[in-house]
Protein backbone atom coordinates (compact mmCIF):
# COMPACT_ATOMS: atom_id res chain seq x y z
CA UNK A 1 0.00 0.00 0.00
CA UNK A 2 2.71 2.90 -1.58
CA UNK A 3 0.01 4.92 -1.87
CA UNK A 4 -0.64 5.60 2.01
CA UNK A 5 3.22 6.08 2.17
CA UNK A 6 2.74 8.74 -0.40
CA UNK A 7 -0.04 10.55 1.02
CA UNK A 8 1.81 10.94 4.16
CA UNK A 9 4.81 12.31 2.36
CA UNK A 10 2.67 15.11 0.77
CA UNK A 11 0.97 15.93 4.17
CA UNK A 12 3.81 15.92 6.01
CA UNK A 13 6.14 17.79 3.51
CA UNK A 14 3.38 20.48 2.76
CA UNK A 15 3.07 21.32 6.05
CA UNK A 16 6.94 21.97 6.64
CA UNK A 17 6.71 23.98 3.31
CA UNK A 18 5.13 27.55 5.01
CA UNK A 19 7.70 27.35 7.76
CA UNK A 20 10.31 27.27 5.13
CA UNK A 21 8.27 30.70 2.92
CA UNK A 22 7.78 32.68 6.10
CA UNK A 23 11.75 32.74 7.04
CA UNK A 24 12.42 33.25 3.71
CA UNK A 25 10.06 36.15 3.32
CA UNK A 26 10.24 37.79 6.71
CA UNK A 27 14.59 36.56 7.66
CA UNK A 28 12.98 36.39 11.39
CA UNK A 29 14.72 33.32 12.32
CA UNK A 30 15.21 34.10 16.23
CA UNK A 31 12.44 31.37 16.91
CA UNK A 32 14.31 28.62 15.06
CA UNK A 33 16.98 26.87 17.21
CA UNK A 34 20.41 26.09 14.73
CA UNK A 35 21.15 23.00 17.57
CA UNK A 36 17.67 21.78 16.75
CA UNK A 37 17.74 22.41 13.14
CA UNK A 38 21.02 20.50 13.00
CA UNK A 39 19.56 17.48 15.14
CA UNK A 40 16.22 17.22 12.93
CA UNK A 41 18.31 17.88 9.41
CA UNK A 42 20.65 14.78 10.80
CA UNK A 43 17.64 12.44 11.74
CA UNK A 44 16.55 13.26 7.80
CA UNK A 45 19.34 12.06 6.37
CA UNK A 46 19.24 8.91 8.56
CA UNK A 47 15.56 8.39 7.91
CA UNK A 48 16.56 8.59 3.97
CA UNK A 49 19.42 6.29 4.27
CA UNK A 50 16.57 3.84 6.43
CA UNK A 51 14.42 4.39 3.31
CA UNK A 52 16.81 3.21 0.86
CA UNK A 53 18.10 0.37 2.88
CA UNK A 54 13.85 -0.98 3.49
CA UNK A 55 13.50 0.43 -0.44
CA UNK A 56 10.56 2.49 0.19
CA UNK A 57 9.82 4.66 -2.65
CA UNK A 58 7.74 7.03 -0.13
CA UNK A 59 10.29 7.26 2.38
CA UNK A 60 12.81 8.15 0.08
CA UNK A 61 10.54 11.13 -1.89
CA UNK A 62 9.45 12.22 1.64
CA UNK A 63 12.85 12.53 2.94
CA UNK A 64 14.52 13.97 -0.01
CA UNK A 65 12.33 16.82 -0.29
CA UNK A 66 12.36 17.45 3.61
CA UNK A 67 16.32 17.18 3.62
CA UNK A 68 15.73 20.59 0.99
CA UNK A 69 13.21 22.30 3.13
CA UNK A 70 15.53 21.61 6.60
CA UNK A 71 18.82 22.52 4.96
CA UNK A 72 16.87 25.74 3.71
CA UNK A 73 16.38 26.34 6.97
CA UNK A 74 19.91 26.29 8.66
CA UNK A 75 20.69 27.82 5.63
CA UNK A 76 18.50 30.82 6.65
CA UNK A 77 19.48 30.55 10.00
CA UNK A 78 23.33 31.35 9.97
CA UNK A 79 22.60 33.92 7.19
CA UNK A 80 20.06 36.01 8.65
CA UNK A 81 21.08 35.31 12.52
CA UNK A 82 21.94 38.31 14.32
CA UNK A 83 25.11 39.70 15.04
CA UNK B 1 19.90 -1.94 9.83
CA UNK B 2 16.63 -1.00 12.29
CA UNK B 3 19.69 0.81 14.12
CA UNK B 4 19.59 3.62 11.50
CA UNK B 5 16.34 3.96 11.70
CA UNK B 6 15.86 4.11 15.72
CA UNK B 7 18.68 6.99 15.69
CA UNK B 8 17.07 8.73 12.62
CA UNK B 9 13.42 8.29 15.04
CA UNK B 10 15.14 9.89 18.57
CA UNK B 11 16.63 12.42 16.16
CA UNK B 12 13.42 13.56 14.78
CA UNK B 13 11.52 13.46 17.65
CA UNK B 14 13.51 15.05 19.92
CA UNK B 15 13.81 18.30 17.44
CA UNK B 16 10.00 18.44 17.72
CA UNK B 17 10.37 18.65 21.64
CA UNK B 18 11.02 21.80 22.28
CA UNK B 19 8.23 23.46 20.40
CA UNK B 20 5.63 21.42 22.24
CA UNK B 21 7.74 22.58 25.85
CA UNK B 22 8.14 25.92 24.60
CA UNK B 23 4.26 26.34 23.58
CA UNK B 24 3.35 24.47 26.80
CA UNK B 25 5.03 27.39 28.61
CA UNK B 26 4.48 30.10 27.22
CA UNK B 27 1.02 29.40 25.51
CA UNK B 28 1.80 31.35 22.73
CA UNK B 29 0.45 29.58 19.72
CA UNK B 30 0.40 32.57 17.20
CA UNK B 31 2.94 31.34 15.82
CA UNK B 32 0.78 28.06 14.63
CA UNK B 33 -1.06 27.52 11.87
CA UNK B 34 -3.82 25.24 12.84
CA UNK B 35 -5.39 23.85 9.27
CA UNK B 36 -0.93 23.29 8.69
CA UNK B 37 -1.14 21.50 12.33
CA UNK B 38 -4.06 19.54 10.95
CA UNK B 39 -2.30 18.69 7.75
CA UNK B 40 1.07 17.70 9.38
CA UNK B 41 -1.17 15.49 12.41
CA UNK B 42 -3.36 13.27 9.20
CA UNK B 43 0.38 12.92 7.78
CA UNK B 44 1.93 11.53 10.69
CA UNK B 45 -1.26 9.10 11.18
CA UNK B 46 -0.72 7.86 7.86
CA UNK B 47 2.95 7.35 8.24
CA UNK B 48 2.00 5.29 11.03
CA UNK B 49 -0.53 3.02 8.86
CA UNK B 50 2.18 2.88 6.98
CA UNK B 51 5.03 1.67 9.46
CA UNK B 52 2.62 -1.04 10.38
CA UNK B 53 2.44 -2.02 6.64
CA UNK B 54 5.48 -2.27 5.63
CA UNK B 55 6.61 -3.95 9.31
CA UNK B 56 9.09 -1.17 10.45
CA UNK B 57 9.82 -0.70 14.42
CA UNK B 58 11.34 2.37 14.37
CA UNK B 59 8.68 3.86 11.83
CA UNK B 60 6.09 2.92 14.38
CA UNK B 61 8.15 4.18 17.24
CA UNK B 62 8.40 7.39 16.09
CA UNK B 63 5.34 7.87 14.48
CA UNK B 64 3.96 7.01 17.75
CA UNK B 65 5.64 9.58 19.58
CA UNK B 66 5.59 12.08 16.58
CA UNK B 67 1.15 11.90 17.42
CA UNK B 68 1.56 12.29 20.58
CA UNK B 69 3.33 15.64 20.08
CA UNK B 70 1.34 16.97 17.44
CA UNK B 71 -1.73 16.11 19.33
CA UNK B 72 -0.73 18.69 21.97
CA UNK B 73 -0.08 21.27 19.44
CA UNK B 74 -3.26 20.93 17.93
CA UNK B 75 -5.22 20.94 21.47
CA UNK B 76 -2.34 24.31 22.51
CA UNK B 77 -3.31 26.00 19.75
CA UNK B 78 -7.34 25.28 20.18
CA UNK B 79 -6.78 26.00 23.85
CA UNK B 80 -4.80 29.21 23.96
CA UNK B 81 -6.26 30.78 20.64
CA UNK B 82 -7.21 34.09 21.25
CA UNK B 83 -10.85 34.40 21.43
Amino acid sequence: MEIIGFIAAFLTTAAFLPQVYKTWKTKDVSGLSLPMLLLFFTGIVLWLIYGIQIKSPSMIFANCVTILSSFLLVYFKIKYAKK
